[in-house]
């Protein structure tokens, strides 16, 4: 029989998670269980903070699209420093339930390295993401119904910003007009549905540092603008204190375990594009409090996921991260040495060669932030002993700590020599070091992060993008970071150009203001915030076996 | 202070879940635990089944816009019964949370008689309806990506019957157009939004008797018709699995507890217009294996929710109820008296006495069953001494069992004279029938509907409805119940012919197959099938307290 990682995580053993919870130092009291293998976690309830673990963030090089493992790579590294002995714990995202009914495929780690329940956290876990949907729409429901009953606030239906969200791929929601039918069924208008995963209030919940603090970002959110072009936010319309309510469970860190019995955080899902694409600070800041090491992700490549991490996440946390992890594999690699993503499978050690520049960009980039990162070289079966010696000399040559890692095969067993590795880091002392103050001018923050992280020569506004900015100066809303909205596939703003693309001018063709989540998003292209549905969706395979059981999850 | 019902709720003493499970014979391998207070039963691990507990229905004369305080009533007695001694479980539905965010009021019982914790239950609880909501939408994916990606069954986009779904009141979202942008956006056609509780899902969900009858119930749905007018199923698209792999967990009833202690089952909800407005099927079961007696409710009067308990859920489960419970109360009588609703409060016992008939009517329903039903009449503190003597004075001329209740303000106490009449009736021995045949004519049906439960002369089928009878009749679907969407306030289909309305004749508007629920949905009028929020939504008086409490909800 094959193994799969729904019948790897079928036949695992896990601990009842009151276990997982004792093992963390999680009171009972402060536990609030959902099933058996799952809880919430009552901050309130925790023991006062005695320590502040260190935080280890894996990162990538720019992927191919399915992916380097990036999430399998965190729990086999957070399995491998609990075989070490360490006190630690992991921290990840809440997957969308959306994709895991178009494309094969979860979000919690694979093989021998993933967090269970597996079936349970990619279906609807426990309720975070519902949620969130619901939070969103009953702000929707709310706006809608304003217009409906006489607009007080002089709304312009055609400036409507806030959208409604489904967790569900679904691009027939993409466009759509609502209030048709009469005078009786609402003010028809056009409308759109994003995943629920684009939702400010996902992103909002994952940056706010207490309750108080979540109804505070929540009352800031821009809703659309009146016909004098004045902003309406949720505070105008009253609504934070239904939208707080509503979130009140879903703010709460979610309590899981890794395969081999290690405590894990999972908690909220923001994307990685329109948003910061990280974990809750709730999850990690939880995590600090009980364990000496962290190891958590942050979505898609370094020039994305860690550079928001550095701007947005750590810098709104109040802390630095410790350690940086940059997964690589050689697939990638070879995708950025030229070959055709079809092609990936056979041996060309000439390709990865060609390819290491994407990777020694990564490198730069994290070194920038006075972190010396360790390059996780992710193996696949297909990969070859001259592949990897390829990307192991050039390692040696560059002066950078890299091991290979098997933990799909092989558990934390297969992340050993990474975990020795980022020990040692976690040993030096530390020179960290942003890259950008939030007060820098809008142009300064873009022109830093395209020349010092992307590796570009200049970026340029289109016309669109120069109005909205102007817009924002007005509003004094330009003091916030940035959250870059770009392809994750190529360091600059082409998909297609990839390894390491020089000389490139970056266009950002929007500037959109998220006053709760608190940045300001800048588009670089067209950006899917609502994905479709495959031609074979994943979801015509899924079952239930006779004992209730998932079938054809993954 | 003025005790509110949320305000009563909050300084309850809660038992933690496990005991109540304990008390009422749940062993701890049954029991999956969602937080402190609330969990799911895991039926195949109860132990076998000794007992087959009887059933009371708890249903009402034709209310007012307001309620007459059937779920209180139902909470009250279980809990009377369990003041006597008996072992006794209550089941509910599970309240939506649209309406919740709309009108202030909940569906969780009130006062001292409630089920708790209140908050969650009418918040997300444990999920269920989220689950609902994801499973119907994800559908609506699967039938729009099937247009998009060429369409195999060549399905008609105009005659798709599937509608999308949200746990709101959203009137904005009755009628959309979806699909819009251009080929790369999907197929835009007319499509609209009803609420979750009105999703044929969760009617399935509520009278599916396994896991695997869930999945046929759900595979024989229908979702529109071909260009060839041939009908297409959820099997013909090949979804069956992926949504009861989504509803697997909603589909375990949910335990909680009265604010005496009292075990509840509290799980579906489905609508009591176009569906059959009782909790689910699973829940009655498993109260019944576990009590000797089970209280349980159905939604608006006898004419509806009682009709439909006995010709669809009973029939369904195969049991019969043991004793009918009807609630009155001077308000609603005064108003079938011809009161004004806006002059309720007024003492007026000779409108009382006009009004009687209501009751009267719904009295001589419940004894065509062969059940003599038992009159509560619900007390509330602007009834005159004059106003209930006129009840008890009827009750007694025509040898009807009639005890005053006060469990608002009383609990189980205030129910204790209904639950000894209510013990008397249990002691008896039955005359169960019920009043038609499925395969009798869908016009015997409609007929002895209109006639022996509503009183009324006749019934007419309007063009329309006789052209989707003759469909019905071609696909071989008549041989069903049928699930009448009429009006609650009276028992014609007008809903301003108050009292005891004779001679009417019924007209049927439409006729709708719902082949996974099992029945046949004859519109009698409009019925609204996605509510809108007021001019001042509940929600805006929502929020959080300092310590993370609900303030506002009811």
């Amino acid at each position: 029989m094959t193994l799969t990682d729904l019948s790897i995580a079928a036949n695992a053993k896990m601990l009842p998670i009151q276990e997982v919870a004792d093992r963390a130092g999680i009171p009972e009291e402060a536990l609030e269980t959902y099933g058996k293998y799952k809880a919430k976690i009552d901050i309130a309830s925790l023991p006062p903070a005695v320590k502040q673990g260190q935080v280890v963030l894996v990162t990538a090089i720019s992927p191919t699209p399915a992916g380097e493992g990036k999430s399998t790579v965190t729990v086999g590294l957070a399995d491998a420093f609990k075989q070490l002995g360490e006190s630690v714990m992991v921290a990840l995202r809440e997957p969308s339930l959306g994709p895991v009914m178009g494309v094969k495929g979860g979000a919690t780690g694979g093989g021998f390295a993933q967090v269970l329940p597996m079936e349970d956290i990619n279906l609807h876990f426990t309720g975070d993401i519902h949620a969130i949907t619901t939070a969103n729409n009953a702000l929707s429901a709310l706006i809608d119904n304003h217009l409906h009953q006489g607009n007080e606030l002089e709304l312009d239906p055609r400036r409507i910003t806030w959208k409604r969200v489904l967790d569900m791929n679904d691009r027939a929601l993409r466009n759509v007009t609502v209030g048709l039918g009469g005078p009786s069924q609402g003010v028809p208008r056009e409308d759109g549905f994003d995943i629920t995963v684009a939702s400010e209030i996902m992103a909002v919940l994952c940056l706010a540092e207490s309750l108080d603090d979540l109804k505070e970002r929540l009352a800031q959110m821009l809703v659309g603008y009146t016909y004098d072009r004045e902003p309406v936010t949720v505070r105008d319309l009253g609504a934070a204190g239904a939208l707080t309510l509503l979130l009140k469970d879903a703010f709460k860190p979610n309590l899981v375990q890794t395969i081999e019995g290690t405590p894990a955080i999972i908690h909220g899902g923001p994307f990685a594009n329109i948003a910061h694409g990280c974990n809750s600070l709730m999850a990690t800041k939880a995590a600090r409090r009980l364990a000496d090491v962290v190891v958590t992700e942050a979505g898609f490549g370094a020039d994305l996921g860690a550079e928001k991490f550095m701007h947005i996440k750590s810098r709104q946390g109040g802390f630095d991260p410790d350690a940086v992890v940059i997964v690589a594999t050689v697939r990638a690699l070879k995708m950025h040495g030229g070959v055709d993503k079809n092609a990936l499978k056979e041996a060309d050690a000439d390709a990865v060669r060609r390819g290491m520049v994407n990777l020694a960009k990564h490198v730069d980039t994290i070194r920038q932030f006075g972190i010396e990162p360790v390059v996780a070289l992710n193996r696949f079966v297909t990969d070859t002993e001259a592949e990897l010696a390829e990307v192991m000399e050039w390692a040696k040559a560059e002066d950078v700590a890299i091991a290979l890692t098997d933990v799909w095969e092989k558990g934390g067993t297969g992340g050993l020599e990474l975990a020795k590795l980022v020990q040692q880091e976690l040993e030096k002392p530390k020179n960290f070091s942003r890259l950008y103050e939030p007060t820098d001018s809008v142009e300064e923050k873009l022109r830093v992060i395209v020349q010092r992280v992307y590796g570009g020569a200049d970026v340029q506004l289109t016309d669109k993008a120069k109005k909205q900015l102007a817009e924002i100066q007005k509003f004094g809303w330009d003091a916030l970071p940035l959250c870059m909205a770009k392809t994750q596939y190529s360091l600059s703003d082409q998909p297609k150009l990839l390894g390491r693309p020089e000389g490139f001018t970056v266009t950002i063709r929007e500037i959109i203001p998220k006053l709760g989540a608190g940045f300001l998003v800048c588009l670089t292209g067209d950006i899917m915030t609502m994905p479709g549905l495959p031609k074979q969706p994943a979801a015509l395979n899924m079952d239930i076996s006779d004992n209730g059981n998932a079938v054809g999850l993954f």
